[in-house]
């Protein structure tokens, strides 16, 4: 099973070729699209995308993921052997989730011109260079076998909370923004769990105190403020009644966002 | 054979996560996108482009439909069985259009833990609660082992046309709009058949007199007028060439829709 | 294996129910999207999708591709057999890339109401011809028992290169815009090949004078200025970094592209 995750797009031949490569080398493969509406060159929201749902496949999927800024540049072409999954893309940061939380993650640069479609277009690297090793992996190909195994991938920091003043105010950041508008923090059920929310546990956010917490919508007795929910990535996520909360604030990623939880105070938090 | 029906939309995680639980649990499954591009918790749409395309698919297919402003409430999860298909989806009506056409339907409340994914994701059924319960249908499992039947099931009335006055005036509703701006009226090839029509017939709608009836747009004489024909979904739609005829008229669901028809006061129209 | 172009859309029934038909007659089939977003009856650009990805796919691949304005008139169904493909849909000149390509083309029109499905909609030939058809020829049906073959079949001409003044000075055409607004050219590798660009080589389009030429972005020194590269589909393609030049200078498919390049005055280019 090979997925794909790119910003081509659906309306142009980009996707529909890729498929066809894969499928001329590789007969059987089952082909799964993630997304292609990824916004154009962000590297970031493909990671957090992939880092999203790549475990719900089933073990040895191979996900293929083109967000590719520096496409017929210097920069290299990797697969990465992690959590029992196949990574194969640019070395541009798009697997920085996938390093943060698989250990043991093994990376190879992608220099075996046997395994590519040739000529290599130099705009098209999808097509040409990442397509046929995908296909190749899922027919058995091992990774040494694409080149020599590399350490010093690049990889962006994911920002993790940190503790900024009293005991109980963390400092988190907007990792994400979906396409509804929800803005995802990086405050896990570690951080805040759905059990230690106190009457006076806020968040504060472009300017706003966030007073609603809990698991769903249907929790917000006021909707015309944001609402705080444990989302279904596994982080704490903002959100307004049928609405964009991002617009409501104009917020984007990198944003800072403050959590007072008294209740955290406590080493055991009933 | 499992097709999917969600107003997720592409961009996200969220339809990828869905297709990786379902592989993960039956890795044979076939997996058909119906769309994931309803509005947003359009629960009526969704219930129309289900009902226009289920019948479509080959015997036994598993249809998974999940528009569900009521994640994470007390709304139920349901299975369907119904004229050779299965259904799976929250208990608001999304099925209505089902139960409307196929006799014999029977309704399962899903309750049986063991078929979920764990943790149940509060605002993520999607994923935890309906894809595995699909998949877990598609390897043999039988609706009966999910949970008790239940005989109250939510749905919504499909409005009927009705006669109003003098023979041959009946009035109908805009049942769907679809993207083009075409207004699907609720009046099918029984209310007005292609050979039934008159040099008198007309339909009302918007303050608009519609005089023109056909088979397909290439026969509409007047292309700044409105056009109604009979469509592939079996119902007569109002249309304006490479135009929204939504749009010319600000037209909504609901909207009412006249049916004059003098041909039809006769028992045998020729 | 069957690919799908069209114009539906991905918010209606129509690719599902077109899907739905080809599995009820061919459950082994494998469908792949190319794309259902091309802009609604724009055949031009149909054909220059289909022309840019057909070959990728393996050998017998069924190409159905339905961008059809004059469904329900008397427009003919076809069915191509050319490079070791099939190609299916509407006789509107959507296969011309085909034809200017692929040398001993046959063309058959679909007449042998077997392989239809029943009743056929006059405004959905997608679902109830040309479906049922593809999957019949993916099930080995030959082309000769759908129909007569034809030799009169619509064709657009693609427009070609010409010599326009002295030597080294050609004029070529837009031939399609993609979605990221670049102008793809009709002047391929060998107008213009990438070791045979002097210091003095210029486009001229939209009143601007293109200095920049390479192989991808990366090599844009300005990158307020457009930039030409020799793009994947295989013809040179103007674009502006991170923008839209299309945008900026208003273009349309069929403007005019003027390309001065001394180094071609000599027979042999090194």
């Amino acid at each position: 099973m090979i997925t794909l995750l790119t910003d081509f797009g659906t309306a142009d031949y980009f996707v529909p070729a890729v498929k066809g490569v894969i499928f001329s080398i590789s007969p059987e493969a089952r082909i799964v699209d993630i997304t292609h509406d990824v916004t154009a060159q962000d590297v970031h929201s493909a990671a957090f995308t992939l880092g999203a749902c790549y475990h719900s496949f089933p073990a040895g999927t191979i996900h293929l993921a083109v967000v590719d800024p520096g496409v017929g540049s210097s920069r290299r072409a990797i697969v990465v052997e992690a959590g029992g999954y196949f990574f194969v893309g640019p070395d541009n940061g798009i697997f920085s989730f996938i390093y943060a939380r698989e250990s043991g993650a093994r990376v190879f640069h992608i220099t075996n011109k046997e395994y590519l479609r040739h000529p290599v277009s130099p705009t098209f690297h999808g097509r040409d260079v990442f397509a046929p090793v995908a296909a190749h992996l899922s027919r058995g190909v091992k990774p040494e076998h694409l080149g020599e195994e590399i350490h010093d991938c690049l990889r962006f920091e994911i920002p993790q909370p940190r503790l900024i003043e009293a005991p109980g105010v963390i400092e988190g950041r907007v990792i994400h923004i979906d396409r509804f508008g929800n803005c995802i923090t990086n405050f896990t059920g570690t951080d805040l769990r759905l059990d230690g929310i106190a009457p006076a546990t806020r968040l504060y956010f472009g300017g706003r105190e966030i007073r609603q917490f809990g698991m769903h919508f249907a929790e917000a007795a006021n909707r015309d403020d944001l609402f705080a929910y444990l989302g279904s990535a596994g982080y704490w996520e903002i959100a307004l009644w049928c609405d964009s909360a991002a617009k409501l604030i104009n917020a984007r990623c990198g944003d800072e966002v403050v959590l007072e939880n008294p209740q955290s105070q406590s080493p055991n938090p009933q």
